[in-house]
């Protein structure tokens, strides 16, 4: 076949369909070739999106269920049309109800609230052995199968009968997060002051006001004085230390795997990203979505980027390489070398699993999340004002506003320096320094660095309270798993928590 | 004044407007707050979210801007309507008009295709000290400031008389890379077989493609054999080690810095989640936004991640620690902490000044980027079919087909082991490992780890053929700025480069 030098793609251009846009709609309208941009053929043809595609596919078949909800205030969409999964994934698990309101730290409160959790083990005569377990950022109570719940849980195998959190000897309680959407009261719930959504009208939370919900399910249902743990990695070894500042002389050992003292720069920048990334997902309209498709698409890529800050360069070196899904195949902009497949397939399965409001209330808690003296100090005046006006039936004041105006850089602000930040650091957290506290870092964590859990255990130490401060570190030729190395490298992880669980 | 606890926050709520977003439309509608969701008061108050105010405002004025332009297929809007800023904030460069195509790595080809580009200094007589100075990502040809553009260029402490790139001795010549928008051919341009923008009809380019059409232009415009030296950072860092892969003996020596022999999966990671999250945004339209409002929210949050992996965690330990913009306010989710407010700005001043089809193009190419054996050799069988059918004015054949369907891992590929891999970049650089080659690594890089540039040493020093291979790293004791070193510690860089350069 001949034909000019111009058009001699056009045989080719022809067998690929174009895709326009209505200005009006994000939704792509599919051309035939026939109504391409141009009646000319092109240099080269164009670039197919199957990625995209299959994007708009499920954002099509989600708008068609949700069309079935109702628009009266009075019924719930998610009991009259389909729900998301994350409401049906978690079953099976116990729920505390709270009589008395719980106030924050950064000013709000709950009327009233519910904490999902599980149990494994028995609590014993003396009621002692409680180990209080925390989650990481988007996991539920389910920490480990059960007899209401058989399918395995995020810790199955540290959990059990002669396993590292032994369930012969202690009684196991873990707890989904206040905020977060496995059953505890979040911002997917309603607020019963109008029995509609939460939404973005959920107070901003922090890890203190997670580890007092949970203390007060302790003091209610079991009535127990003293917990004899409390242990967690990533956000959960935020909690396990937060538990023990807010109750120092209730709680036996701490066990902090993957934590921090206080978040740091680099890391309220990743998560930065993802809420800034989900934030400007359409369909997330600030947080009042309940009744409409949820924000997909802004989970899915947020979801994508949190994945490449769980694992390390050196594993992904490992396990994928420079190979690409498909080798026969030209490059793409779709996802094409095998670590994309990786993260796609990572954002997928997450992006309707868990609540995107949950996700950003969780994720900021994380990013406040400081041991420091000055802010503890500030939190706990925060929390008493509200709680005296609530008991007075008074109108709350300033601190508890919202801001309008994007945060301008202030020269009065942002004046501490990195000594006074430590120094402060120090003095909150001689608080706690007196007591038995088992520090876990990971050389190939780039989330939560090692310097970070160092940091933990010098802090301590330097306040000699005569505190059993042991630290361990896991280097990079015992686990390349970088953060995520908690839920994967049981055999390494172990033993040192188990050992010093036993200890005197 | 005394109200019901249920309602006791009805008077705060009222100061603070609801939003509510219809279905049909992403821009959100403004509600008083007389038009809450609920006719009752919530328990707190909606939170504000300043910064999606923000973008929405500005996503109204470039709609409006743009709807003054043409539907004429035959009008470009930019020239009836605003332009992006990335057309307006290059000027005075020159422009090499190749009346040759060129033929691409995968497949594809451009008829004819210019490239911008910018000198300082003088040829001299032998015709013998032209030093190429190679680009990262999104850098125009604009290196240093010079008489048609006297602002100042992004390596203008690098170059100019008696510096590290000495115009007194060398004649520098920079280039925008093909696929960008400074100047040169890129998605951005106009596909000559139709006058239409070549959007994602652009075909798919590599780092080698780049090289080649820079070695067109100082072959065709200044008639020289050999250069003297390839120089770059980043990207640029690839193209200094293309160059010399793909015209051995017309390069004298090669600086390569914070560069690799081939993209790693996590830095293809990083990317990735930049390109999906752009791709993500509705107004990219799948490449054809020229005629419309550009897909800035996207550019912005991918500038936003990109900003994060260019410096490193130490740095932002010191010049941000945990100082929020304004800590006389409450915690937003809008940029709250410094960290975020830097990175926001970052974002928002990159997102109208670079193309997003450019960003995809060039940020793709970084992820092909492979000194192996293997795929040059297939590259090189592509270029050579696709120039045959160009020549016998044939139509093109399979392997120049993009993918309809979403990648699938198949059992058949994506079996090469890292072993394999190794072997074939030895086999592939050896090419180039008797040349003089500087290879500089920065320690507090987490895009571009260190362990990639001894990468390059390494197997260059393997083959033992007697070129003079060096390598220079500089630790955090010297550089925390990360991957960004190379445009901010200039006195650390410079001198290794400079004594290079001159040895004999």
């Amino acid at each position: 076949m001949l034909v000019t030098k111009r058009s001699i793609y056009s045989v080719i251009a022809r067998r690929y369909p174009i895709y326009l846009v209505s200005n009006a709609h994000p939704r792509l309208i599919k051309f035939k070739s026939t109504a391409t941009i141009s009646p000319n053929a092109s240099s080269n043809p164009q670039l197919a999106f199957p990625c995209l595609d299959r994007l708009e596919k499920k954002n099509e078949e989600l708008t068609n269920s949700y069309a079935c909800s109702t628009n009266d205030p009075n019924v719930n969409s998610l009991e009259a049309g389909p729900e998301p999964s994350y409401s049906k994934v978690q079953t099976g698990f116990k729920v505390f109800k709270s009589q008395k309101p719980i106030f924050f730290d950064n000013g709000g409160y709950l009327p009233e609230y519910e904490l999902a959790y599980e149990t494994w083990g028995e609590l014993n005569e003396a009621k002692d052995n409680i180990i209080l377990v925390h989650t990481g950022l988007s996991a539920s109570s389910h920490a480990k199968s059960q007899p209401d719940n058989s399918k395995p849980g995020w810790w199955e195998g540290f959990i059990g009968s002669g396993k590292y959190l032994d369930t012969d000897k202690y009684f196991i309680i873990c707890t989904n997060v206040i905020g977060g959407c496995y059953g505890s009261t979040g911002p997917s719930s309603k607020d019963p002051a109008d029995n509609n959504y939460f939404g973005t009208r959920f107070p901003v939370i922090t890890v203190n006001d997670m580890v007092r919900a949970q203390h007060e399910l302790i003091k209610t249902v079991y009535n127990v004085s003293k917990i004899h743990a409390s242990v967690g990695a990533s956000m959960g070894g935020m909690q396990s230390l937060a538990y023990a500042m807010e109750f120092p002389e209730e709680v036996g050992k701490i066990v902090s795997i993957s934590g921090c003292a206080r978040s740091h720069p680099y890391s309220i920048a990743l998560r930065h990203c993802q809420r800034q990334v989900l934030m400007s997902d359409p369909n997330w309209k600030r947080g009042f979505y309940y009744d409409s498709v949820p924000p997909h698409v802004g989970m899915k890529l947020a979801r994508e980027i949190a994945t490449v800050t769980y694992r390390s360069g050196p594993e992904w070196e490992y396990r994928f390489g420079r190979n690409r899904a498909d080798d026969s195949k030209p490059p793409a902009f779709c996802p094409d070398f095998l670590v994309e497949t990786y993260l796609d397939h990572a954002g997928e399965k997450f992006c309707l699993e868990y609540d995107a409001n949950s996700l950003l209330y969780v994720s900021k808690a994380m990013d406040l999340f400081d041991l420091g003296h000055n802010g503890r100090t500030r939190a706990a005046k925060i929390r008493q004002e509200t709680e005296k006006k609530y008991n007075e039936q008074r109108e709350l004041s300033e601190e508890f506003s919202v801001p309008e105006e994007p945060y301008k850089e202030t020269a009065e602000s942002a004046t501490t320096t990195p000594e006074e930040s430590l120094q402060d650091l120090k003095h909150g957290m001689a608080k706690i320094a007196h007591k038995d506290i088992l520090v876990i870092g990971v050389e190939s964590d780039i989330l939560f660095p090692v310097w970070q859990q160092r940091e933990i255990a010098d802090v301590l130490k330097h306040n000699k309270k005569g505190g059993d401060i042991r630290y361990f570190e896991l280097g990079t030729n015992v686990s390349n798993y970088g953060h995520d190395t908690f839920l994967l490298s049981l055999d390494h992880i172990g033993p040192p928590v188990k050992d010093f669980l036993q200890s005197k």
